[in-house]
């Protein structure tokens, strides 16, 4: 479960209890509930990020919905491994572009709930269709196969000049910041030799592996833990000191150019 | 469960932990742990709103005990299809409302813990009780039936000249403000004419479906997913709008009237 | 599983879904994933209050982990009822105090995930580990048994003339500040006297059972539900009361003295 729902309202409880009402030996995992309301993108990164570890068969529900009750179709995507269920606004996009994905109109009412609110369609329609997948029924027989589903702008990493330009996905509860250059990206423009990154206030030369190849509170560059491009203070916080404020990530841009 | 326990503390990990040293199979769901410490009203609203959605047979543990290790006493509710756990100092009044509802005083020791401290009866007390109850102990058996339940006082929306005027019950991590007035209450003072609803600085006029019903960033009022009056901003925060702070919405009046 | 990696980020997810990927009928409890990150000795304290209330044969994962991707060794701990997992770093003294406690180094990668990171063990080695140890691979199968585990300096409560000299260990969600004063020391030094306890702009006098022994708003010290001296206030944060700011309570000094 991703959603944007917070665990201090009773939203994802009841729709635990949706589930287990349907499937009582489902098995439920919170993924995070804290994505910032409405951020569909950020949603779909941690998506993307945490999916493939996940056993085979899992049902991945992802709820951030600012157009519930509007008449944006809820949706199921198919993949070889996993079924994912959210709103058809792109959050699902990782899966959506996988190999031989498969998408589903959810239009097959007998699977939601009796009545159907305008505003909580996590509770009413995607915990149970999640209930009723993870109990063996297929989602083909839930609605209509559709070939156009909204896909979001993913802002992807640009060489300009002799400079890659990319952005910052997330940042994390330490304070690293996570951009969205991959690995293979950043070793082919590199071509071999070493990086020299700007990011807000901070310079950063070389890769390092891990946070204690530099002393503690020194900052250092990285290929983190999902494959991209990561900026970590050792022991710190690396948008703290950057100098970034937590809602302008989204208009930071991260500068790479070679050492010279 | 609900409580007011947070989830920075190990105390919700350590009566699960009780819980299933006493019943291996338990399925235990979080509803929320983040109630204003000692805020007994809060609790049973998101009690009231949530309980429903849980499967027949389930128990809801609500703890929400300022009177820990006082007088007041451990009670069981016993409802047609859930049983109830907690202190008896009014949080568990949606329960004890209920048709036929019957209330146990819980003062069978040997179903709590061995050493009950005077300060954490969540562990020693209300953990073990459920854990018994959910692998088929009656709670019959666990004490003494009583007629004489703590109520708390409950704000009930009222009826001032010719204006309906109401409470907010809690504000939730959208902003949205989540009213004491039932939709049956609205429908039967608006007589089919259109509201005036006043809250702080937010002046709204009529009712809406859906936050899509009007353009970002407008303020809208409809009849939220738990059958209450719910005020809104499409995409935004309407407490921040209304220029509500959050320790003194339970001061807040909503005031409705007719559209002229 | 106690951890400092919040639950903002799909870090504990993530660890979750490989847990379950490996053990698909693990049951998991989560702890707090709120410890300050990097601090080890909170973590490994809120370990200790809490390790005994889970099942026999439970197994306790514990990542606080600033070292992570350097040579610190992962380890199991195995004692009479549990075993324990996680990096030598002191994390995990509670569990090696223990009478008979062996500490294994976890080295037989083949329990490892495939690819490993060099800035998330949590998911590539503890979490994979955990789920082996849960289904019944032993962990003496895992390593090689060592004698020489990291052990933090855990500060002790001490006499300095006729004061007893204490530290606080953390403060809960309610503002009660809870300190390393065991009851049995604490009774020891009183030696049936009562105590003049000082913290910050707070003194109080003597011990009370529980939070209503004084009215409303009133300081209190009392022995709390994990057998250390607690101070807090009826209904109120002692924190705050204290004037302690909560990034200086390491600093802060508990000053015992008997009442004359």
């Amino acid at each position: 479960m991703i959603t944007d729902f917070g665990l201090e309202d009773p939203y994802v409880g009841v729709m635990k209890g949706v589930i287990l009402s349907i499937n009582p030996s489902a098995r439920i995992v919170d993924i995070t509930h804290s994505i910032t309301p409405g951020d569909i993108l950020g949603a779909s990164c941690v998506l993307k990020e945490s999916l493939s570890y996940f056993p085979t068969g899992s049902v991945h529900m992802v709820v951030v919905d600012p157009g519930v009750g509007s008449l944006r179709r809820p949706i199921a995507v198919i993949t070889e491994n996993y079924v994912f269920v959210g709103p058809d606004n792109g959050v699902l996009w990782p899966a959506i572009k996988m190999d031989g994905a498969r998408i589903i109109h959810l239009n097959e009412k007998r699977y939601f709930l009796k009545n159907i609110s305008r505003t909580f369609h996590g509770r009413d329609i995607f915990a149970p269709v999640c209930a009723y997948i993870s109990k063996g029924t297929s989602p083909d027989k839930m609605g209509t196969e559709i070939k156009d589903p909204v896909m979001p702008h993913i802002p992807v990493p640009s060489v300009e000049g002799d400079k890659l330009i990319g952005h910052i996905i997330r940042v994390d509860r330490f304070g690293n910041i996570i951009t969205n250059i991959r690995q293979e990206e950043l070793m082919g423009f590199l071509k071999g030799k070493s990086p020299v990154i700007m990011v807000g206030d901070l310079i950063i030369e070389g890769l390092k592996n891990t946070y204690s190849d530099v002393p503690e509170g020194q900052e250092l560059a990285l290929i983190g833990s999902s494959g991209f491009l990561e900026l970590s203070i050792n022991s710190g916080n690396a948008l703290d000191r950057a100098g970034i404020k937590k809602d302008k990530i989204k208009d930071v841009r991260i500068i790479i150019s070679h050492k010279s």
